[in-house]
């Protein structure tokens, strides 16, 4: 009864703000893929992943072969997948969403289907996820205000839309944003997305924050935009009083490990760890002291816990890495952490970037920043048919097939490389 | 529904063989506790662990506060453990079976309602524990011929009782039993357990079994009983043909890692690593390649698994140590070896040694060597009230209270020591 009876994958598009960052701007559109994932019961499960058109191949080439399998046996799952899927060049995918590199092919297709199963497995059994994975250490998950350096609209677009968050090219717009952000849902700590402007003006921008949000530890994400060299000669900028952790500032373990050996300030990562064959290197290296998870593609909530139990015994910091995403994302995410005891900081998100939702009753509610986990079975969501057509049409619509942020950036300035790292 | 009613903890007692080993011989009565956790549901779970007196009491002295507490909720049941427990001197407990130090106590408590919340909770879903943890990996799990040097009987008891196993003190007489077991159990490995005699005479041992059965792999475990110099001066004799690996030859990681880099022998512990709190600095050393995970102090199944994640993230090797034990311990032992894909070697199990059982159905059959897990609910094993009664009988009738195995040697030779390294 609880076997897989079909499977259904539905790549969505829903608009996305002209965010910056160190490869270029967001395009118009996000993409993401839901996948439902029907058992003989008459239950079904959902799951959200990348929806670039890699991912979604991919997603369909293996779907056929997990009819039948049962969804409590996740590890023949993950084993079926592996079997049948096509393995690419581990570097292909896209740079900028290390998650969807080749080398993360087998967890990142597994994660989507996991999460379906734990929720089909919630709602056969009437227990919410998180106690399919041993039971809620806390009721709120944390997360942090993710602040991006934006244009004010799209510019090479037809579609009239624009975002309710202004423009923010300066210190003083960022600190703007914070504002609204932090009003809005009460998030307690603050990340700035870097590596678009020269080093010394995103400084500025931290320490404006610091000095409006007294309180709020501050990150700061590069992604990789600053050579090693670069990094150094800024360290005397940075302390571990402005900084509750430096993230991905230059590129690659070794560069961090050099990084990392110069500073008292925690090294954060989702790029030079993605998985779990990079952790003994980065560890014996001490390249890093956090590692930002991502379920995406770490395998699933059970492997982000696995990871989680790593940083324990290894005595690092552990949270969550976020890319544009939706409701079942947020709430995979939140059962998930609700379930990790040693989980250091509140988690990265982007769901206030977007204003669309899947799920039934829309937008996921914060409150101080938080989202609170239910004792609704499943994860406690539902699919929104209506809105999963409208999304759906989004992405036979709108053009694009895969994240290409270098691409529309140079729509802006035309020579633009978009390679890290860029300082 | 699911939330716990009642808990029984029982002391019982078996007879136990006079195994040796560095430590001494063992008492003619080996200890166990066997838990049972009731749920408003109506089903009941069931966890076996350690029988020490210390033990008992903190499963006593906890067992009050789990009730109303759900068995799904297996977090919040380990940190009320954890905020209700007195906490022993962490080197408190028998240095003879490490697993009992005050060091594991929250784990060790743990454990054995872990593994009996996850048998209701299987008893409740209709699922085998091993769908609870993910799902099977393979069908049988291997066990290995488990060689003890023994006298023929215990000579200071009045019981009549003798083991069918006969005397082994000479290498001849090792060869022996372990064709008897392996006729009888198909065992397709074999593991001796050492330290008892000079090391030459032990090795003898081994190679006579080398040439006695060719193909199977051998391990040999001194429990620490040489000294580093001792094992270092061995190694000319053994290497990787004759051994699959060299178990806890010298005590302590510093002592381990001195002789891992003289060796291409993977060395194993059970003494060295006895929880998470020993991962980092054993890897950081090389001390071991491979870990022997017992589920019974390590924190129960979901721990063992992370156990076994964290040794594939380091390559390094993983299996399971044992204990004397019966059929509730061997299942779940069973359960958590089904669902570990990088599971590397047979696992030890003592269940030959013992004729009683606590199941119904009586002892649990071996075929080739590998117990089956079946897709009966939970463990797949009930209690038998009768023979329970009878064991705890035993435990009440017995006069031990602590496994002390020096004390017991010193009957056959006064001036016995018990300490290591002994040669």
């Amino acid at each position: 009864m609880s076997r897989i009876e079909s499977i259904t994958i539905t790549p969505i598009a829903f608009r996305d703000p002209p965010l910056l960052n160190v490869y270029g701007v967001h395009e118009p559109w996000a993409l993401r893929t839901i996948i439902e994932v029907h058992t003989e019961s008459g239950h079904y499960g959902l799951g959200e992943t990348y929806g670039d058109t890699q991912t979604i191949q991919q997603l369909r080439s293996v779907a056929p072969a997990l009819k039948g399998l049962d969804i409590y046996q996740l590890n023949s799952i993950r084993q079926r997948i592996q079997d049948t899927i096509e393995l690419p060049d581990p570097d292909a995918g896209l740079e900028i969403a290390p998650g969807t590199l080749g080398a993360t092919t087998v967890p990142r297709i597994f994660s989507a289907f996991e999460v379906a199963c734990l929720d089909a497995m919630g709602k056969i059994t009437g227990r919410p996820v998180y106690d399919l994975l041993g039971g809620k250490v806390r009721d709120r998950v944390d997360y942090s205000a993710y602040l991006f350096y934006k244009f004010g609209r799209h510019q090479f677009t037809d579609d009239p839309w624009v975002d309710r968050w202004g423009e923010a090219l300066t210190p003083d717009q960022i600190v703007q944003q914070a504002r609204k952000m932090i009003d809005e849902y009460g998030f307690r700590s603050i990340k700035l997305k870097a590596g678009v402007f020269e080093p010394a003006q995103e400084i500025e921008a931290l320490k404006a924050l610091r000095a409006a949000f007294p309180d709020h530890p501050l990150r700061i994400d590069p992604n990789g935009g600053w050579s090693v060299e670069t990094t150094l000669s800024l360290l005397s900028e940075l302390d571990t009083e402005l900084l509750q952790y430096l993230e991905d500032p230059a590129p690659g373990q070794s560069g961090m490990s050099q990084v990392s050996a110069a500073t008292p300030i925690p090294l954060a990562t989702n790029m030079c760890v993605i998985g779990d064959f990079h952790l003994r290197s980065a560890m014996e290296q001490n390249a890093v002291q956090v590692i930002l998870s991502d379920h995406h593609y770490w395998g699933g909530l059970k492997a982000t816990q696995d990871l989680a139990y790593f940083c324990k015994v290894w005595n690092i910091g552990v949270s969550m890495h976020s890319n544009s995403h939706l409701g079942i994302s947020l709430m995979a995410m939140t059962h998930a952490a609700a379930t990790i005891e040693n989980l250091s900081y509140a988690c990265d998100t982007h769901y206030p970037w977007q204003d669309e939702e899947v799920i039934k009753g829309g937008k996921i509610t914060f409150t101080e920043g938080a989202v609170e986990v239910t004792d609704a079975p499943g994860l406690g969501v539902a699919l929104d048919q209506t809105a999963l057509a409208q999304l759906a049409h989004n992405y036979d619509t709108c053009g694009i097939r895969a994240r290409d942020d270098v691409s529309e950036m140079r729509k802006y300035i035309p020579d633009w490389k978009g390679t890290v790292p860029r300082f």
